[in-house]
């Protein structure tokens, strides 16, 4: 038993020298190429994976050595020992410093971590080498003493908070050695910060010597780093040898046009280029500004901080931004300062306003890491959030009022101007078509208006995904058509006002399918919560009362009889055309039209998909199913070859988990991912402000359900829903529409399922395109 | 190859002679007892299996023989090809008819139905006996005819309709052929239409005369139909010789009764008696009466149709009946007469008046079978649906005005009398003692007063499953405390409003803990859906305003930014606990001050439960847990051995979907199946009027979800949280609460479950007992 254990010991004491001789190596020796295990490379992070990079393509770099906390630790626990095993492989480890025939240069000591820690050691040059073998593990001498104080910057230990992982990657921190560089030290930039074109380019402004053959240089840490780099090297005549370099953030366009030159110098394969874009930044790019420089007078002046520009409401707590939003509304944020406790509010703002701070405010960062627009510094700002007004300069507004602001130049307007929305060009259009090439998952848009449509076009989209019919009502006149509709009493008024709406919604379904020529339109059939269309002020009933040629009583006994508790759990979707089939009837007879129409002007067949949405069962949508064959009946467009498909919008649970049923009934399975949320969750979106932001501060829920899709409940049931009605209906086609489908977190477990396309808002399908690509 | 065919179409004949000759038997023979395979038994049903039930026991029969439709076909068919092979097996069979060394007697044919069928052939009497063989299959001779008629009367082919189990119920269809008794023939009934007393009874007032030794043939009529029987016999001096029998329709009181006299006169075993009574009948032995014969006049004299007496809101129509029914709110619905078109409100309505109609009118018919009270031929009433009044007699009444009606009496009477609820007792006591025997899965209840507790203990409740905190707010004071919570602005108001709460809670939690003395009792934290708690009428607001010293401006502000969109989704359950910990804190506070007064006074432990509501994941419940935890800390009650487990309501998907992490958390699961089903389906209950009928008219929905448990949805989920639950927590205690708990399909579904408990309403207790038992 003595005997097998002692064996055993000595086999893991054997085993540690070995594992931690193999953590301490050269990755840029005085002689030769660097030689690593795989093992050993893999540790790499930061400086050193920078540093081994160069010296793997034979570019000249300073000496430099490497070792983990691992390692250190065991030739500390060895000296206290009185061993010397480790400390002969560190020795030689040391030696490869030195060029062979020379004296032991001074020495450079750097952390090389993997992200920006606060408070890590800068480096400590001129170290004096190791006069002794003993020296050289000495965390009293120079150089122990700093590659000490170096682990020790990377903070305490951390363990038990992530488990093994953490542990693991504590034991691999790495600390640099490097021999000190002759000759002239400079620092310069891998690449411009705003055009994002090659360098060097000086750091601040200061000109630059010659830099002898730097280009490969760049193109190595470009090529391995596909970030922008301040580069520190040591200038000789005719050399310039590489020290070190630390990523510079910048912003999303020089990191786009970094990007595709990388390609086209062949740095990168343009599917490398799709895989290292930060798609997060995307929306950026897509910042809306001001239409033209208008006559508008700003009525404030600050500092433009972030940029872009947006219009909304005024808002005055983080509150009222989310309730705001939630009501599907924009909203400005105006405050005297943010803080961390008003991060709820500022995701659902469009925009910030401040009257404190500057560029490196807590705004002016949660602005630019959001991609909104900011203007801080408005020092003529006043607030009296009681009263719910605010003052900049001589003009008051209160909560509610609308303002522009311009993150660019730092304007604040009275009123809501118009803003241009940008189009893809140039770099983002190659970077997207390249991602397009390692995409499998087609991208659609949910729109209903045409310019909606032609926007979501030239952002690429392939299709759409989901119009929503009962939103072409949104003009004042067609409301008025379909609250006719909605207040109707009896079959003869409902016919009446029927007859109203067909002509529209024809009109209307033509120039769609126009402008989509034979790409896939998906209509989602009537789905009109009734409180987003009734009226609900004193004034708008008595508009709507004296349109409908009724009295203002009658209107609101009408209202009275159609009010309902929780109008999102009510009568809508196909319970709307199932209690009134001539509802349905309408729509069909106006999409046939809209689709002759179409073909009268066009050579290419119109692809129209009709989508029943609420559905809970298959009798429902075999109900509405028979109903929608039996009014297109044999309509000529099929002679001319229009396509019609025929689907569910798949919204509740009790939909997902009769998928399979479902499934025979169709064509297409499109998931409704907010209802799906709010369903699952019990959760009115409307409602959820009065609780949400102190679950958030509580952690109670990781992500807001309805930015980023809950993969682990409505997940699984879309998952589940996706398997069964594939089992029954392999040809089955399945969608995402939703406002889930434009959150790249969200896409890339949409990735994971076995789905044909996503359907997401116009300015977020270049978003979809690239992180589709990227899963 | 020719051969093979020969053999195999022989063999398929000889079988089919087999098969064929085996379907034509004697029942009960002029000689000896009647000898039957299994699978000729397994054949007889109606009166056929009476008569070979009472032959087998060896009790004087008219000798009887039956054949099937398949058999009589068969005789057809060879009559046609001039074969007799079968035909002699069915003289053979005819003679079993005729005591040896007597003539043939004159026949009887006979039907025998499982369920009794319109238009089906009455016996056909005094039938010459076929004087040759071949007149035994003639269908033109008197017995022929009347067996060819007989079959003809079964209605006709409904193949295709159920498939191939239909076709075999057709080919075994039967017909009885008797020998046609001497003597008396007479008629009487098994047990008394009333109380269910053991026969014989005489049919219709009639007296019956002397019938010899009648005791072995009721009993064992009794044994094998457990029905109450209308029975003919042959009467001869000496003996009561049996011909036939057939069921009869009485009150669920004179079944329970004749139930347990059947177990009492050792017919049945008392397991019997609990898998034969018809649990859908029980509801109506719990019937409500007026409480005593009050002074009150009654407004208007109709004809009592179905018993019971209600009190209710005067609704017009079946709409509205829905309406107020979904809003938890009783009416009677008031209409000249009904028809299939009203069953949706009918079923809505706690009770009927209609001015036409009689004993056996359209609603008659229905509230006998839904159990609920109805007056009828009410000719004093007049109705005016369009301005929503009526007049009984010259006293007019408005929509929404309350009455009583007394469905015994047939009395209407104007506002809400009190009503005495029927206590279980007697007979009805001792079939429940018996099924629980049976039963594994114990039936507490949901109640939160003193009342309901008693009322649920006398029906022999086993605990409370859901005592809805909030619910005992509802008398006027106290919904001014409550109101005062729910309205306060700021931590000082809340403060004041809760100290204000803790007695009263502190009170009702100390009565009810002692009446249920160690009783299981299990409460659930507060969750008010605001909208049921606030004011909605003006006169309302005015009230509450004065009563909370506000303004009503200030008052209407504070409703307006409390009102939400989707109340049923919004900001209740635990999520009011997480936002307002002081709400948790105060209930935790009048919780142990409840246990300490009730363990003041007995000596047995409180058995306390504390359920978390509407949570969707497991952080929520471990975030209330440990706060519950902090509250009550080591409160003196564990010492003096007070129970107290921790658990939630499952009743969002998600929560159904997570269950596995929320197990981890808990003592016990409570399905909370109202909600859960809302939420699965997407329905609104309140608002589910507007369109739940249609669906029920256009077959849709099999059942209401809301009544019986949707299995194959809400049933799956239910089934899928339960197993992951218990996959982590083998301990998990799991109920049903919600009303599917009183609904005895869906009490079927449930006990196929893993589930200990099941909770309902008081009334209700029984109903779960019995089924329980019988699943």
């Amino acid at each position: 038993m003595a005997l097998a254990w002692a064996i055993w010991a000595l086999n893991q004491l054997g085993l540690y020298f070995v594992a931690a001789s193999r953590l301490m190596f050269a990755i840029a020796p005085a002689q030769g190429k660097p030689l690593l295990s795989k093992a050993q490379a893999s540790l790499l992070v930061g400086k050193a994976r920078w540093i081994h990079a160069v010296a793997e393509r034979g570019l000249p770099v300073a000496p430099t050595i490497v070792i983990t906390r691992a390692a250190w630790e065991e030739l500390q626990q060895e000296r206290s020992n009185g061993g010397d095993t480790l400390r002969r492989v560190w020795v030689a480890t040391l030696f490869k410093l030195v060029k062979p025939g020379t004296t032991p240069p001074e020495l450079v000591v750097r952390t090389s971590a993997n992200k920006h820690i606060a408070g890590l050691q800068s480096a400590r040059v001129g170290l004096a080498a190791p006069g002794k073998e003993m020296d050289a593990v000495d965390p009293q001498r120079p150089m122990g003493k700093a590659i000490q104080a170096a682990f020790a910057s990377y903070g305490p230990e951390n363990a038990g908070w992530a488990g093994d992982a953490e542990i693991e990657r504590r034991r691999n921190e790495l600390v640099i050695v490097q021999a000190m560089a002759d000759g002239t030290i400079e620092q310069f930039l891998s690449r411009n910060l705003v055009t994002g074109g090659f360098g060097p380019v000086p750091m601040q402004g200061a000109k630059l010597p010659r830099l002898p053959d730097i280009e490969p240089l760049i193109e190595t840490l470009d090529a391995v780093s596909g970030q922008h780099m301040a580069v520190l090297v040591a200038i000789k005549p005719n050399e310039a040898q590489f020290l070190s370099a630390r990523p510079v953030e910048v912003s999303a366009g020089a990191q786009l046009e970094a990007a595709v030159d990388r390609v086209e110098r062949k740095i990168w394969t343009p599917a490398q280029a799709v895989k290292h874009f930060d798609s997060t930044q995307l929306p950026q790019l897509l910042h809306p500004r001001l239409a033209t420089r208008s006559d508008a007078e700003p009525v404030g002046v600050g500092l433009g901080v972030s940029p872009g520009a947006a219009s909304g409401e005024i808002v005055f707590t983080a509150e009222d931004a989310a309730r705001c939003r939630a009501r599907g509304r924009h909203c400005i944020l105006v405050v005297m300062e943010t803080g961390p406790g008003d991060i709820e509010g500022m995701k659902a703002a469009t925009g910030f306003v401040t009257a404190r701070g500057g560029m490196t405010s807590h705004a002016a960062v949660v602005a630019r890491i959001t991609g909104k627009p900011c203007v801080a510094a408005l020092r003529s700002l006043q607030i009296d959030p009681v009263n719910g007004v605010c003052k900049i300069g001589d003009r008051k507004f209160a909560a509610g009022e609308r303002i522009t602001i311009d993150g660019n130049e730092g304007l604040i307007y009275e009123g809501a101007l118009a803003l241009s929305r940008p189009h893809i060009g140039g770099a983002l259009s190659r970077l997207l078509d390249w991602a397009d090439d390692s995409r499998t998952i087609a991208v659609r848009t949910n729109a209903e208006t045409i310019e909606a449509a032609r926007t979501a076009l030239s952002f690429g989209a392939e299709g759409i995904g989901l119009a929503r019919s009962e939103h072409m009502f949104f003009s004042a006149e067609r409301m008025i058509a379909l609250r006719r509709l909605i207040l109707s009493e009896n079959e003869h008024d409902r016919a009446t006002a029927l007859e109203g709406l067909v002509d529209y919604q024809a009109a209307d379904y033509a120039a769609l399918f126009a402008t989509m020529q034979n790409k896939p339109v998906n209509v989602r059939l009537f789905d009109p919560p009734l409180h987003e269309f009734l009226p609900r002020s004193d004034e708008d009933i008595e508009d709507t009362a004296a349109s409908l040629g009724l009295s203002v009583k009658a209107l609101k006994a009408r209202l009275q009889r159609l009010s309902e508790v929780n109008p999102m759990l009510g009568h809508r979707g196909c319970r709307l055309v199932i209690t009134y089939p001539e509802i349905l009837a309408m729509q069909i007879r106006a999409l046939v039209a809209g689709v002759e129409t179409a073909m009268d002007n066009q050579d290419l067949p119109v692809n129209l998909e009709i989508m029943v949405p609420f559905v809970t069962s298959a009798r429902e949508v075999s109900w509405v199913k028979s109903r929608v064959n039996e009014y297109i009946g044999n309509a000529e467009i099929f002679q001319r070859g229009a396509n019609v498909a025929f689907g569910t919008m798949i919204e509740l649970p009790r939909a997902c988990l009769r998928a399979g049923d479902i499934a025979k009934e169709v064509d297409f399975f499109s998931f409704g991912t907010n209802d799906l949320t709010q369903t699952t969750y019990g959760i009115s979106r409307d409602d959820a402000p009065a609780f949400l932001a102190s679950y958030h501060r509580k952690a109670l829920y990781d992500v807001d359900p309805f930015v980023t899709i809950d993969q682990r409940g409505v997940g699984e049931l879309i998952a589940l829903a996706i398997e069964r009605g594939r089992a029954v209906n392999p040809h089955l086609k399945v969608g995402i529409c939703g406002e889930h489908a434009g959150d790249p977190t969200s896409l890339r477990f949409f990735a994971g399922l076995d789905i044909d396309y996503v359907s997401c808002s116009p300015y977020r399908v270049p978003v979809a395109r690239m992180v589709l690509a990227q899963s």
